[in-house]
């Protein structure tokens, strides 16, 4: 795919190093390309649930921004990327050292992005495909939503 | 609805009390009964995205983690929940002061219960309806995958 | 909700008197309002899959089409609404002599409107709710893939 | 991936052979192996909807029953699959002569079993990507459900 915006990777930077949650949880950007992007999560104790698995809501968030990364790569300079909404398999409870989730856009529309995620956890010399995800993105642009006495803009 | 186990509520505390990432993401129950409950985030910056509003993968994980108490309500006494799957739809990007999330059972089967959760932004006065997820929970025995040497049970 | 068109019962009726495979299918508009809808299919041999269960197919499309009847209700005078996806949960088989659908709108954008739908089977005096599903419906103007020779529009 | 039930095939072409709305929308199979299958819709105008599409349950119907397909082939002689939920999203609005729906499992579970679909429109001499869906099918015993005095079995 071609990005619209020479300037990709550094909207892309912006997803990572302004966006709070992502540093609390510990996503990081190992790879990028137009419509593409590899993550990574190397997996605590604060990443689990109650029975010892990575929390649906950590692959979850990991799966939503990945393909919010892999949209963010092919829009305008003057726009940004909101998640409209996302649908979630997972295949098996995750247990181990690191997340790592690949995920690419399927359809690079105008107004609405689909993507996809491929989430996989390593640990102990295994790689289980543990989720997989659909993302619908909406773009809009930058000027929408921006001050506090604005109304919040719809995905 | 009726609780098969009369000791529900203390397979819910667990959800709340021994789930890492529920404590890392601040959320708490404040309301409970067989087949539905309600929750609540107080928002800080720390739950933001690149934007300034409620990253996707909170309002996800509050979804997911309502629906999977709702239906830890409806369980037996040696059973535990694994999310199979969910979808979510964002409808306003969210900004505020708390997040409430009320999620109930539409379908309490012996093997998948399937629930749906609603979340309120809160703020300046106001009370915004945000998101609103289907989730899809697999019942399982607590027997599987109790150890680590055993495969991770499948949703 | 608010009709923006107020001729928006001739554009509904258009969704039943123009698509052949609502016809096909037997899908009957019963009530409308700005925002909501019910539908109905009398049952009959065709609508069934292997085992004698009503195709999910058959609930997803009156599923999907009732969304779209409910968001039709609210769009534009030179607008038209396309499914951009949806999600739908079976929650028991379905078995009897009637399917009723009620559809209603959960966000009403000016570009996305998002919109659920459950359906319920009648059969031996009994009314069992089936299915409920999620819609994300794409707003855009009527002349975008108008002609046979124009790309066809994406949601 | 590896067929539990040496006579697969047969059960595979029981949901063909035996399922009218399979008929009615006119779904062939056009190639199967364990895990995976191809299908084929001629497109008529009974196929449409309002605005000259196909309409969204026909590709619903497709995505979901060539998933069932793909994992029919998987499941046990005593066994059969029922869908427990599926989400599709549509790429672009289909027009032309042919939808192709490539279907396989991503996750063969004993209990669950997590497929995909991906629909395709030929007409013109090209072939669009139009839709493409995530389903999961519920594996049950073939006792349940059977006679008409008992209770519909659930996904």
């Amino acid at each position: 795919m071609k990005a619209r915006n020479p300037h990709f990777a550094d909207e892309v930077r912006r997803l990572y190093d302004s966006a709070p949650f992502i540093g609390a949880i510990g996503l990081c950007l190992v790879d990028l390309a137009p419509g593409s992007c590899e993550t990574l999560i190397r997996l605590e104790r604060r990443h689990l649930q109650q029975d010892g698995f990575v929390h649906a809501g950590v692959q979850a968030t990991m799966a939503d921004h990945s393909a919010g990364t892999a949209a963010a790569s092919l829009i305008g300079a003057g726009e940004l990327v909101l998640t409209a909404e996302f649908k979630i398999n997972f295949l098996e409870a995750a247990q181990g050292e690191e997340l790592r989730c690949r995920a690419r856009v399927l359809k690079p529309g105008s107004r609405l992005i689909v993507a996809e995620s491929e989430v996989f956890c390593l640990g102990g010399g295994a790689r289980r495909f543990t989720a997989k995800a659909m993302v619908t993105l909406a773009v809009v642009s930058k000027g929408r939503g921006g001050g506090g006495a604005q109304a919040a803009p719809s995905p």
